[in-house]
């Protein structure tokens, strides 16, 4: 299976601090770290994420995956992360051109910090068809929400990070946390890639809200199945229907809320896969 | 004082859909609004933003101020929201070269849905001195945090959105609540704007976490308090002491914790404001 050159450049995932409660008592307080990692794409800069650190080279080639700058990871020669410069410089086998074109349509609609390519991606979404055939048990979803309380290491600690997760039944592949939600996804999309994952088998868990880009990430990864204890937005909502995804929101313990794609969910308890 | 032409075309919070919970009701469960909001300055298309909707027209004065794409208030003419074709059209009195100057360098690390002018932003903060002589004491502190309760009307209902408050004192001067905590930031921006409220002896509160971009917009606003009920980053921890801004998170009821800027916050409980 190919393999660009990878660095392996994880950080701490949290620093101690002193900070001072409300009885005047001096509190050492773990926090989440956060790093400004530039990217560069063939020495182009094309975009500074803050980071926590955990996954940086899957967090990259996750990011130029789902923002469709790179477009197979055997287009990607090289993945070299460098903390003393805070970068990393991903290096492909396309031409300049080739990028060029991408960045040019790109730069149209992105923004910063808050900015989506939605036209591109709108386009996107039309082509995404899951699979009708993958089902989700109750039974499966407990046990799957049982074991992302497990695995929430850096939140229990600090807090201020979200946690995404990539499951088969209630088997945990991928559980990546980081500061913001979209940066956890792309590590997981990055992560599948390298290690030859497909999504039509597969479960994508998020502390985070289920919002529209949540959805459409979700969707270009062929998962059919986006489960989350958090709530739902409107749009995240329109997308999951568009897409047929079946989308559980609230999930926590023994509770949900199915909000879309019903007919791949069997409520009666089954054994847990 | 000066004000642009302005549409008031604020979107409904929320939307009902129905959704089915672990007994197998059908249950009506309100989902907070989300709509894409595509912003052209001067004909150009500069961002999708992901809004709540609520406050459309601050949304984008606030976003193009925090971007440094406008200078002042007075060199915005008219901002027009039109919620057919999702978009906001500002138009400004400033010539064309201007604004591709300021895009120009822009666009180079702007990013999608996660980017941040990181450079442009460590330059700005650098110039940033919030004042010396404020000062917050703990009974006021009780107060906002009291009164930021009453307030929450959209998360109470549907919850997926992000509130941000701005306050002198225990008095809410404005509260915003969005799906991205970066909107509800840029449309309080817009807001004192519009109002011609200055930052240095306001509050900023948010429900979410203080991380680089919380911090670097509050100081960007001039105010010298920030405070949220969530956790911090490192890099809001290092970016709010380079500012010398007085930071207080985990702030539920009589709990907090006073991260940075000791010498503005008076822990003695003195008579609420």
């Amino acid at each position: 299976m190919y393999r660009p050159q990878l660095t392996n450049a994880a950080r701490p995932a949290t620093v101690t601090i002193a900070a001072v409660n409300e009885h005047g008592e001096a509190v050492p307080t773990q926090i989440a770290g956060e790093h400004p990692l530039t990217l560069y794409l063939d020495k182009r800069e094309i975009v500074t994420l803050m980071t926590l650190g955990g996954a940086p080279e899957a967090l990259a080639i996750g990011y130029l995956r789902n923002q469709r700058l790179v477009e197979r990871l055997e287009d990607i020669a090289a993945v070299q992360v460098d903390w003393e410069t805070d970068s990393v410089a991903v290096t492909t086998t396309r031409s300049a051109d080739d990028l060029e074109e991408r960045m040019g349509k790109r730069t149209v609609t992105t923004g910063c910090g808050q900015g989506t390519m939605f036209g591109d991606l709108m386009e996107e979404i039309e082509k995404i068809s899951l699979p009708a055939q993958a089902s989700l048990d109750e039974a499966t979803l407990h046990g799957l929400l049982d074991a992302v309380r497990h695995h929430e290491s850096i939140y229990k600690q600090a807090g201020a990070v979200h946690g995404c997760a990539l499951a088969r039944g209630t088997e945990i592949l991928m559980f990546v946390e980081d500061i913001g939600r979209h940066n956890a996804v792309d590590a997981i999309a990055g992560r599948m890639w390298l290690d030859g994952l497909s999504g039509e088998d597969k479960i994508f868990y998020t502390t985070g809200r289920l919002t529209s880009e949540m959805v459409i990430k979700t969707a270009q990864m062929g998962i059919p199945f986006l489960v989350s204890r958090s709530g739902l937005t409107q749009m995240g909502y329109d997308l999951a229907r568009r897409t047929g995804m079946t989308m559980i929101g609230r999930a926590q313990g023994k509770h949900y809320l199915l909000f879309t794609g019903a007919e791949r969910f069997v409520r009666s308890a089954a054994p847990v896969a």
